[in-house]
């Protein structure tokens, strides 16, 4: 059976739209995960300021980056592949002779921001607050342990 | 009223669960928006290996990979924000004085991944086929516009 058109067409589309095609695999790797907490960087950087009253508390908002920090949480394991302790990562070697421990820590990191995603749409304070706490110390917990500072 | 005690500890809990706390706002952008295009590579990467055969298609990787994309997609064009143009971002400077069709670009990867992700769940290449080509598509009408490459 001849491959369709679409087939052809679509591989050299997408040749030049794959960013770091020539990168290794660990380099990729470290890209996508430092992608991944960035993400959840940028998105609770305005839940702090929010909760500190540095800005107006802004429900809708809240519970958007909430969101968004549940929807990509799940996704940071994965590029914790083998040998992936390169220069530029902060992740410290221990993680892959802790793997269990380690993701244990990440399950609570994803428990935790799909719970408070969940309260973030009732705009309850009393809800919130302990589950932001929360998803504080499941960053502070693994950070401590198994980042770089 | 006095502040409950949880919002005290949740931020110095926080403090140092922040990434590049130091950085400026320009930098955050960049890494935020770098972060969501690395989550896009690392996952469309697998599905063009699969779609090259050179790995067997496997339905549910495609299709979860899929959902990764049509989840960070729309997370892309906050990271855009004014004079972030910076020494470390591929973004093109035309971006900002273009930004109405930057816009509808972006809206075009959103719906592309979005096309894409529902389809991938019925694991039928009839479909799938068309849909991963548009998605190739919105990539590289983008990049071939928007990035330096």
């Amino acid at each position: 059976m001849k491959k369709p058109v679409w087939i052809l067409s679509t591989l050299l589309v997408l040749m030049p739209a794959l960013s770091n095609a020539s990168d290794s695999m660990a380099d990729k790797a470290v890209d996508y995960r430092q992608g991944v907490f960035s993400i959840l960087g940028w998105n609770i950087g305005p839940m702090v300021q929010m909760m500190k009253k540095e800005k107006p508390y802004d429900k809708d908002i809240f519970a958007r980056n909430a969101q968004r920090m549940a929807a990509v949480a799940p996704m940071a394991l994965e590029g914790f592949i083998p040998d992936s302790a390169t220069k530029d990562s902060d992740a410290k070697p221990k993680i892959w002779s802790n793997m269990d421990d380690f993701k244990s820590k990440m399950k609570d990191l994803e428990t935790a921001s799909a719970e408070l995603a969940a309260v973030a749409k009732t705009g309850d304070m009393a809800q919130i607050g302990p589950k932001f706490q929360n998803l504080g110390q499941a960053c502070k917990a693994c950070h401590d342990e198994y980042r770089e500072e």
